[in-house]
């Protein structure tokens, strides 16, 4: 007879994990095309798939073979991989116990088709196309959440998914004075004139030079296109990976400024990167996964705001732009920065200038975070977007389409992902600090188109330790101080006052 | 207590029947994904997520509650649609039974991956990077083939896969007399000058402008964008059907035939109006799906070879292309139709003519069974096909890249595949003939670009049906006669002789 040593055990937990992962990376092919190839009347049976794939997965999760070799391995983990391979099972099988398989299986459903009525309805600028569907996808959350944990608040729970271990308490010691400290900054620098080069981003430039350009500085971040996508496409700018060898990027052109390709491109490029730069060899296991949103939505940051508008890139990158472009040879770096770091406050979150964009986030915490509680009402939501952006930022959109129905976040179910985008701001500014004090050169070889230095630090700080920590944990252990406003307020102040 | 009644059964055995259908409509969602937006190395993670599907399917199939249902049910079916039902699913139960879930998964895998390196083997004209796969295949095929019936050639029982119920008697009964008939026809053909306003077709025309065409000719057939893609792609033209709302063309352009995209499309809308017109309300039950192979190329080859080759089309169309493509003015419909029903022995099977066509699927009917019982080795295939071509049509390629390497079904797992290309080309001949007969103003609305008469034929002559029938009895009951070779023949001598 065999004995079950401690590595079989070992071995078909990952071997579980890793069938799981396969079946949400079916989800994510699925995703990618829907956003950018399904036709519109294809939805209805992409939402019978999503909802087959979604009861697959929590099959995974709730499996007893799952629960039994969790509950043998207990207490034998040796080192942070196999720590974090345990305490993420554990948590979704946790999870998967608690909320029912009808419930994720409706939510798969609701939320493909309620995309698809947001897509419908931002295009027509009628946010009654889309109510009926918001309105669907809060009960189901709110019964989600009330299914994890009745006695807390929905909002707080729902945090959770997306920044594990993060708390409403958490969050709010960070977010309330980040917001406190912006506020006078953002009016300090709106009083300001416009400067002056502000016009060369409105010049004309055709799509496929904007393409072009940015795919030039995507192979120079570290792209290569035989293990991934650029796209360049209506559909909204994301980046999914479905597995090794296969991350897409979609970017987006704005008519208004031609630099939007570039910068959307730039962001993507730090999802991609974090990505494609996870361990391939421990694909599957969770803790070979990329950690929580936030830390993700810094490695993107990163890249578009703070490398995206340093003068080292532009000193690179302009000449590039100009060959690129055709008749910008009587723009100067210093003019492209100055007309690059305008701060305005304007009604659309993505596009938004680095200073005023975590106002854009809070605005959101405070709407989602009502409206789970049904304190808002779906029907008040567009006036409370109004009021909201009024007081926060002074500004008012010229339509739902651009208020209150430009983000598909709340569509696809996601609530709580919105503080993730001031989190990631947050810690994209303390580990570039940190990675610029730990190499010299690196500003030097950016200079030069040299990404080498920035995208090792970031591969060896972390993207090579996959979800072994969370956001707070990783950012303290790779800069050495826990996560503060601090580089973030830094960083503006040098830049833009 | 509830009694189980009849109409229980049948629901619960509809709903199986379903959910297998939703798998393998994510396996169609990959399939196209692989074809048209996969980088290339993404193709070793893609075959882990085939052979996943592959092993969810097999569960399906192979289920025991699938095998009680169907035995509870045995002899209580009531029409055709439930007869079809109960003889499919019996079918897929007793295959599955037979070839091991590990043979099935293995297959998925080696087959994602063939494909790729057939792609790249094909790009770099070098038959000896694709020969150790196409062994693989090979070996995994046989395996099947012995699973299911051991006493059978490899051969034989493989075209049961695609072409249910048909033998290898039946079908070497209208394969042979089909060769012989149309050698001669072809001999005396080709010996003919080529006709004088060929060179039209040689015409440079922007890609975009042939897309443009195309698409006008697909929306007259009754293409509609809002539930499926016509994609222009150099990946190989195909039709996928993913589930209801939602059937994707993929057509391609040819250098040095400016009507190689139209009639690639013409082509493969007829796979598309099949796909989309069988009765939505029975959707993932097995007598709702389409029919063979063969029948489905019916309907590819009716509206490619008949209609677009017919002067009633190029009536409505010419003045279309002209518009499109400008310059066309000095072309008259009789010079566009001697252009195209041109006879020509070519190396390639894709855009040969109508009447050398079939000769193409012969000389593979007889590689792919030498290849199969092994008296052909993999390594002799490319002194083999330049053989068979030599004696058949008397042309050789110009490389293996154009020879032997042209196809992607052997890579594909495809064996039995290719012989439904001819009974296409046989079903379509006798389809149009009859549908002529059965509506006499046909012709007159094609015309008029009016094309509903004719897909109003199809629709209630096949495309309802589903699959109640297989190839031979569907064109029985829809023409009033059994398949023959006649009516092609016929067509062939009366346009070209």
């Amino acid at each position: 007879m065999k004995m079950t040593t401690r590595s079989d055990l070992w071995e078909e937990l990952r071997a579980l994990a890793r069938h799981r992962a396969l079946v949400e990376s079916v989800v994510a092919v699925l995703a990618w095309d829907e956003e950018a190839t399904m036709p519109p009347r294809g939805a209805g049976h992409r939402s019978e798939q999503q909802a087959l794939l979604a009861g697959l997965l929590h099959q995974c999760d709730a499996s007893q073979r799952m629960a039994d070799l969790l509950e043998a391995l207990e207490g034998k983990a040796t080192g942070e991989p196999e720590l974090a391979d345990l305490r993420i099972l554990r948590a979704r099988l946790a999870r998967a116990r608690k909320v029912p398989e009808r419930l994720i299986e409706e939510l798969a459903r609701v939320t493909t088709l309620a995309q698809e009525a947001w897509r419908e309805a931002r295009a027509r600028d009628d946010f009654a196309l889309f109510a009926p569907w918001l309105d669907n996808v809060l009960r189901l959350k709110r019964e989600e959440a009330a299914a994890l944990d009745a006695r807390r608040g929905a909002w707080d729970i729902l945090l959770d998914e997306h920044e594990p271990g993060l708390t409403e308490r958490e969050l709010t010691a960070l977010l309330g004075p980040l917001e406190t400290a912006l506020r006078p900054l953002v009016a300090a620098l709106c009083e300001r004139p416009p400067p002056d080069g502000r016009a060369v981003l409105a010049r004309p430039v055709a799509e496929v030079a904007q393409a072009a350009l940015a795919l030039e500085v995507a192979k120079a971040v570290g792209f290569d296109g035989s293990c991934g996508r650029l796209d360049i496409a209506a559909a909204h700018p994301s980046t999914v990976a479905i597995g090794p060898g296969d991350v897409r990027m979609t970017a987006r052109s704005v008519a208004s400024d031609n630099t939007a390709t570039l910068f959307c491109t730039l962001h993507e490029m730090g999802h991609w990167l974090y990505d494609s730069q996870v361990p391939a060899d421990r694909w599957g296991t969770p803790a070979g996964e990329t950690s929580s949103a936030g830390l993700h939505e810094s490695q993107a940051r990163l890249l578009e705001a703070l490398v995206g508008r340093s003068r080292p890139f532009w000193t690179w990158c302009l000449p590039r732009l100009q060959r690129a472009y055709g008749g910008f040879d009587d723009v100067s770096v210093d003019q492209m920065l100055a007309a690059l770091c305008r701060v305005e406050a304007t009604p659309v979150r993505v596009g938004a200038d680095e200073v005023t964009y975590n106002l854009h986030v809070v605005v959101r915490c405070r709407l989602e975070s009502s409206l789970l509680t049904g304190d808002l009402p779906v029907r008040d939501l567009p006036g409370a977007w109004r009021d909201e952006y009024r007081r926060a930022l002074g500004v008012e959109a010229m339509s739902d389409g651009e208020g209150c129905l430009q983000d598909g976040h709340w569509a696809a179910g996601l609530f709580g992902y919105f503080p993730t985008y001031a989190l990631g701001n947050l810690a994209a500014a303390q580990l570039y600090e940190a990675a610029r004090a730990a190499e010299p050169n690196l500003e030097d070889a950016l200079a030069r188109g040299d990404f080498a230095p920035l995208r090792d630090w970031l591969r060896a700080r972390v993207h090579v330790h996959g979800s072994t920590l969370g956001l707070l944990e990783r950012v303290r252990v790779a800069t050495g101080e826990p996560l503060s406003l601090t580089p973030l307020l830094r960083s503006l102040e040098q830049r833009y006052l």
